[in-house]
């Protein structure tokens, strides 16, 4: 069982690189976690429907068959941090590869919502799509320690 | 009209503290706005009550009078984007100084909630309190740029 991130852009900032890359250390020692970054096509040539279908074409190239694809997004459900760790524990069960996606920044085309299992917000608000990186990789870091009774939730 | 941000603790990571720092700087095109740290005096002598009183006790020293004060608390009322922009706008007109403030591991004391005007939840999510920095300035520029037409929140 994997669980991968995909997001659409280079994380630009080396701060946040730095921050990310913590987390995923950290998540890699409960379970295999990898981040996938597909180039962001974004040009003032190309309009928020074409850009959308492009990357969302691009995300797709990432999911494999049998993968469980989850998509992070502001309207989908909400979860508190235990029921997300929840969440997480009984999709491990399925033995299934795990994929989560962080769209650009007009959000994913039609082709991925259908192909996607959920939708998931982290928050009502609009985070930046870079920062947005940091909140779920945390979050996911979390849920492990939740799981693995680690003392992390409650420091 | 000034705005400020308290929170419990130092920011120990020298890459949050980058990141908060350009957001201040940002947040100071449009408008006063500081952060105080206030100490942390998390210890194993300290039960959480007593810890959540003296950090409390702290909190309040830096609220003078007329101030509003807003506490971040995921169990608060959570707003998207937009309608946190509006909410800060409102805000401005009663041409008082704001606050907020982000607790401690514990959260906050009774004493503090008690002085509070309302409870804000950026997420129903638990976020480390040192990452909540970073949420919370992201989205307070965001919230001016949105009130001044900026295209930072369709970007």
């Amino acid at each position: 069982m994997k669980i991968k991130l995909i997001v659409v852009g280079k994380t630009k900032k080396n701060e946040l690189i730095k921050l990310i890359n913590e987390y995923l250390k950290r998540i890699n020692f409960y379970v295999k976690f990898s981040i996938i970054e597909i180039p962001s096509f974004k040009s003032k040539k190309i309009n928020e429907k074409e850009l959308k279908k492009i990357e969302g074409e691009n995300i797709l190239k990432y999911i494999e068959k049998n993968e469980v694809l989850f998509l992070m997004d502001e309207n989908g459900k909400s979860f508190n941090s235990v029921n997300f760790s929840k969440f997480i524990e009984n999709k491990i069960q399925l033995n299934k590869n795990l994929t989560f996606a962080i769209g650009g920044s007009f959000g994913f085309s039609n082709e991925v919502y259908k192909k996607s299992n959920q939708i998931i917000s982290m928050s009502k608000m609009t985070f930046s799509h870079q920062v947005a990186r940091l909140f779920f990789v945390e979050q996911l870091y979390r849920a492990f320690t939740i799981i693995n009774n680690h003392p992390y939730h409650n420091y």
